[in-house]
């Protein structure tokens, strides 16, 4: 509760300064030239909101058929428990997100309603108060957006496994691959339909007025809920994750047994945080991508722009909304295209490789998507002269095709069948789990060095195709960077459906084995009365490692797309900042001193690195006092005589695996947020900086930690499938690379997305702030407050930097 | 072969467009106002050199003081292995040289012959093959002194470890930890002193119009030969290092044990890596700081420089290399009054802590240094008006504060007893290798993220005493980072001595396992008889461990400041082309375009960030198939009845080390070439923010890695010594995170370094013929052919970093 308080604090220091401020210069855009939006693109909107419901319903449905698939009580049974302890954790994060709420609020409060206070609002009728709960109403909005999908998500997941689980045992193995995968798609189609229903809403039926500004209080929502969905569930899973793991190597017990008090939380991390937490973040960052570029395109083209031609402006908005739009039908179509294929080649198939139909689907959807993109652009914006129709649809295709490249390139370094991960393996027969360790870092770096120069390659393409283009005047790059990163998304539902196929197969996995239904007494003959067929367990158990080891790589692929887009859309992002800084005069010179040879963006740059080596050690100390614990708790508890795990000791693993995780994400978002608010604070320039650094570091950060761990995960997969050596030092070498993976992959890697997401766009209210405060001091010649509440909050940012590891260390004194 | 011919083909490819350059506009500073230079300059400078000769007096006294200590004959002849060990490891790396000086010899001479052909040669009577001839002389002198001072330092590295080791066995330590320290202050003085000797006669003997090239060609040379000894030592250290300690988990055997064949190998590879790599580094890093100070001050107030004051321009380096020569002195009265204070503190102890006198020793240098240098500047520059001397010595005083704080710092990362590693022995016990790794990880990241910002700190603190001097022009921050670099090395012989220490006090446990001395007929009587004291071989032994401890500790930190240079001085680096850049007019605007929203300055930062992965994969990978390779043989080789190891197969280890050293520096070294002369010929821009780029990406890395390695090799150390639980399975986990910490500290970080000053000096010339050929093709209206050359060599780049995994795996197929 100390820390809560803190925290509140952090926000209320700039309070006193408020009156101090004069002439909002908003870095929130003003949409109200929509009233020029023709009637065709009224009717455009207004359709897509047609596609957006039906593509709804699509979601639905496919949740409905899952629902219907057969699966054995026992295995319901299991399922339901893993459901019942998600729900307590979904519940415990809801209160955390009510708190941070209400900090992020008071600072929206304060911004809008007292600092930034718009001309614009006063004239539309609108009162400050009205205008400030509109936006309050938007940031709840994206909050609860993050929360509901992540919702909609573990649901389906926790119906899935055990349906899953269940097929395994029929004659062909066909349903072990499609039930994962239409729960992936069904997620992946509610999330974008959802997220587009509330933008489209915004744009249709909010006034112009406070539409720029719902939508950016409904990014911060947005990123707000996934930041604290991803930390948490990435700290809550891993614990349990090396919990659970290492009692194989202490007590050479197998994956997932019963009698292991770790396993049932294992399971619900699982879902917290390979399934809340990639379906939160791809849910922010299709929002803020997308709020990104619509910004871009006002502060360009609005009235107030720098090239004024609302026309224009409406146009690209209307464009790229269709854009979107169509992504619906082309991943359903793909969906629907690549399910027949699949039946037809594997529907009789005894054995398949899991990850055909995945690569399948992804390669036809990139496919038609770039199709479909070229004829609907041609259709809407054929029209503008310099054949800006194909320009910006081959520069969307480049990040579609990368979206397919990358997960390409990820199997190259993470599938069971690379030359990497067959690396780690030989490595680790003769050097044990040092050689592990190190020939799997060797995986993560060079996966990242190869990807970066993918995406390096890609908008350096971008960038020469608008290089001479006059229509964006200086900032040519900037527009078509979060065209890439735009396009990087360009397949939604698909590429969320393949990165959510991994927890249902890790689920139904364990599913399994905590059902043990191979046990139960008639088994054979009760399944074939009630169901009409014969199970094999033994084959259902190899399926199901096979189709784990597909997740895995698979569960790889999203991750680099999303981190892809926080770094490519940076400068979209902090746009409306540069342009503010190049307009404001201070001293008779332009505020705006971003070259690299400025003392302020070399510190930034240096800022930056060492905000993400902290964030890195962090996450994972949280992860390795908690799995200390787990550890040593359930060292202490296990009992190898009885049959299966005490309920009580699996929900004090759970209970360990939830305090370590809120200790971990309290101390990390106070820094964070103090960090942010300080930086802004100190120096726009120094901050703009600070942000490209943490946007480049966490990139190159969250490829290596991703890879890294998927080769791991999948080296230990090898050895326990294909070589068939479990309980060998070979196993025992391939589970310690395993387990320092686990929060290497799905801890700090995936954090890292919507905490820059996070950083940009609430710092970059802070930085308005700032700005205000010296263009006030320098107009009246008084004292400049802000560097000052910029100390303040760097000194409260480091005493929780110090705390995220002194405060967070083993609490038992092995020596002292 | 063949690579090697590759290697020389990518600077082949340039040399057909030779004729096309014309009007060069040269990087390389015209030193001929040096003529201006008054009497007291010359006078000064003179002086210095007397002083210099005299430090080096005292380094080669030091040299034959430590080979006067007294001995056992079986541990002369153990150290007299390791060193002719090293001596045919020494000649290898000479002809490695040799190669690579042809290949770099065939650039210098294309540039400054064909292409840069200075006018200034052609005026001043000298004829472009006597210009050519004395570049390419310093260029060999910049080699020869990089691996001159190595040999040195093996050489008295290797006289010193076996005397530190009998020293262990007499009544009082006092020795143990003198001679190591004398050894280091040996190697530290006479680095330094070969350094400002070869520079003060380029300064007082060469021709000013040739003066600047011999700079540039000599600092060339130089990070050239400590780019190859870091990169080939780094690895060939770490295979032996690695396959020596992983023989203690398997076999159960002690540290050094004389059966195991990997030991001998273990010992050159202490001296290959740890001395011979740090002396060279060093060796570099103060030539290149210097004369990266020296052009700017030239370019600053040259005569052709932007604010042409050559009076000026000849103090301020008259000042510098004041500064430099003050060092010698100061360094060795704060030597002289520590080894005083010490012999009265601990003399006669019979036990005390062997980190006290180096640190003191490090606190009362920088305390002396920071006063001189505010002395000297007063007397030198005190009439320069504004206040400069104090400005400056302050800004130097912070970088020299810096220098003993990161120490000071390292020592809360990775000392026996701090918080850090204790967490990693804590998290070891419950949790295995597994939480060993993590835990040590997270003393990495914590480390880095203080460790930057406490450089961030100080760099802004100089920026801004400088921000409103009207002196530097435009470009204050410039000159205050690279003053703060030159501070950071400020006591420089006093840190080489304290990093020097390290691999003294690690050879001479070996010396003493190896020479087997306690189990000698009748030694007690022998040594009592011959030397006139009792041995006491138990209290020697654990001497000795807590000595090398010791050396852990402290040879983890020169590390963070070679490295700190690195980024701190590269703005200072870069500030040549930046000025090119800005005088340069393509197409009616200057061609410098380095603001943050700039494409290429952010496709130049992304690039950055790959290749600093990348060669973290790269040379991690040879280090993981070495060891495997090395381990292998062992274990087959190993004969635990014999008493000590087959001395063939030590060779046969050797051997294996030398063969992956070699493949891997190759590799390495092709890559690093063809990409930085391929990025400065793509845009120079691009380029300017790689190298920026690199620079931080790998100041992090280098942190990171150098202080996890640290933490872990402690923890290990702390289990061995502190707990006593050798051959536990916590002394086998902390023996895991000590073998992965190998290549992370001693391998990949110390390589960086060198590795970015090497890019970046020979990266400008190349980007400075980029220039060139853009120049000619805009005014001839022809094509450019820059971006091709430039497209050409990066697809080389490739092949080989594609090549540095794929061709370097594991030969054995254990799994297909």
């Amino acid at each position: 509760m100390k820390k809560k308080l803190l925290s509140l604090l952090i926000v209320l220091t700039g309070i006193p300064l408020a009156t101090m401020a004069s002439e909002a210069d908003l870095v929130v855009p003003d949409l109200s030239m929509f009233k020029t939006l023709g009637t065709n693109g009224w009717n455009l909107l207004a359709w897509g909101l047609v596609i957006i419901v039906l593509g709804m319903l699509f979601g639905l449905y496919q949740f409905n058929r899952i629902k219907k698939y057969p699966s054995h009580k026992s295995m319901l049974n299991v399922a339901n428990t893993i459901y019942e302890t998600c729900k307590t954790y979904l519940l415990q994060q809801g209160r955390f997100l009510i708190i941070l709420f209400l900090i992020i609020g008071a600072a929206i409060i304060y911004y809008f309603g007292f600092l930034a206070r718009p001309e614009a609002a006063a004239d539309g009728g609108i009162s400050v108060f009205g205008f400030v709960s509109v936006i309050l109403l938007w940031t709840v909005l994206g909050i609860l957006g993050s929360y509901g999908v992540a919702w909609f998500g573990i649901r389906i997941n926790t119906l899935a496994n055990s349906r899953t689980s269940f097929a395994s045992l029929q004659k062909n193995p066909f349903h072990v691959m499609s039930i994962p995968l239409q729960a992936g798609i069904s997620v992946g189609m509610l999330l974008i339909t959802v997220e587009l229903i509330m933008m489209i809403i915004i744009l249709l039926f909010v006034p112009g007025e406070i539409a720029g500004a719902s939508f950016v209080g409904f990014a911060i929502g947005e990123s707000l809920g996934a930041s604290a969905l991803r930390i948490a569930g990435g700290i809550f899973t891993k614990i349990a994750d090396i919990g659970a793991d290492l009692m194989k190597i202490v007590f050479k017990i197998g994956e997932d047994d019963p009698r292991n008090p770790g396993v049932i939380a294992d399971c619900t991390g699982d879902n917290a945080g390979d399934s809340v937490g990639p379906t939160a973040d791809g849910f922010e960052t299709y929002g803020v991508t997308g709020v990104a570029l619509i910004t871009f395109i006002i502060l360009m083209f609005g009235q107030t722009g720098i090239l004024p031609d609302p026309m224009m402006a409406s146009t690209l908005i209307v464009w790229i909304f269709a854009m979107r739009v169509m992504m619906i039908v082309t991943s359903a179509v793909a969906y629907w295209i690549n399910n027949a294929i699949s039946k037809v080649r594997f529907g009789n198939k005894d054995r398949f490789d899991f990850e055909q139909p995945l690569t399948s689907l992804v390669w036809i959807t990139s496919i038609i998507s770039i199709i479909v993109t070229f004829i609907v652009s041609y259709l809407l914006i054929g029209n503008i002269e310099g054949g800006l129709w194909w320009k910006l649809s081959f520069i969307i295709s480049l990040g579609t095709i990368a979206a397919a490249i990358i997960p390409e390139l990820t199997k190259a370094f993470t599938s069971s069948s690379s030359r990497h991960v067959k690396e780690v393996v030989n490595a680790s027969r003769e050097g044990g789990a040092s050689l592990t360790i190190l020939s799997g870092m060797v995986a993560g770096n060079f996966s990242a060095f190869w990807k970066g120069l993918v995406m390096m390659g890609l908008m350096a393409a971008g960038f020469f195709i608008v290089k001479d283009m006059t229509l964006f005047g200086e900032y040519p790059a900037i527009f078509a960077f979060g065209l890439i990163a735009f396009g990087f998304l360009g397949m939604g539902p698909v590429t969320i459906a393949v990165d959510s196929y991994g927890p249902v197969t890790d689920n139904a996995q364990s599913v399994f084995e905590l059902s043990q239904i191979e046990k139960l007494d008639n088994i054979d003959t009760e399944i074939e009365k009630d169901f009409g067929f014969k199970p094999d367990f033994e084959k259902g158990k190899h399926r199901l490692e096979d189709n784990d080891s597909a997740g895995n790589t698979f569960k790889a692929t999203a991750k680099p797309v999303l981190i892809g887009t926080a770094v490519i859309g940076a400068t979209t992002m902090i746009f409306a900042i540069i342009l503010l800084l190049s307009k404001t005069i201070i001293a008779g010179e332009p505020m705006l001193d971003i070259a690299l040879t400025s003392a302020p963006v070399l510190l930034g740059l240096i800022t930056g690195g060492a905000v993400i080596y902290w964030f890195s050690g962090a996450s994972m100390q949280a992860v390795t006092t908690g799995a200390y614990r787990a550890v040593e708790f359930i060292k202490k508890h296990i009992n190898l005589n009885k049959k299966e795990a005490d309920i009580n000791d699996s929900k004090s693993v759970v209970k360990i695996c939830t305090q370590y995780a809120q200790n971990g994400m309290w101390n990390i978002f106070a820094v964070i947020f103090s960090l942010t608010l300080a930086f802004a604070f100190f120096d726009p320039n120094f901050f703009v900086a600070y942000l490209i650094s943490i946007a480049v570091f966490g990139l190159f950060q969250a490829m290596y930690m991703a890879n890294a761990g998927g080769a791991w995960d999948n080296a230990k997969k090898v050895v326990e499938v294909d070589l068939n050596e479990k309980n060998t030092p070979l196993h025992d070498a391939t589970v310690v690379g395993d387990t320092v993976g686990d929060p290497y992959k799905d801890t700090t890697s995936v954090a890292l997305n919507p905490i820059i997401k996070f950083s940009t766009l609430f710092g970059l209210l802070a930085a308005e702030i700032s700005i205000e405060m010296m263009v006030h001091a320098d107009k009246t010649d008084s004292f400049n407050y802000a560097p000052v509440i910029g100390a303040v909050l760097f000194v409260v940012g480091l005493v929780f930097a110090y705390r995220s590891f002194y405060s967070m260390r083993i609490p038992r004194k092995t020596i002292e």
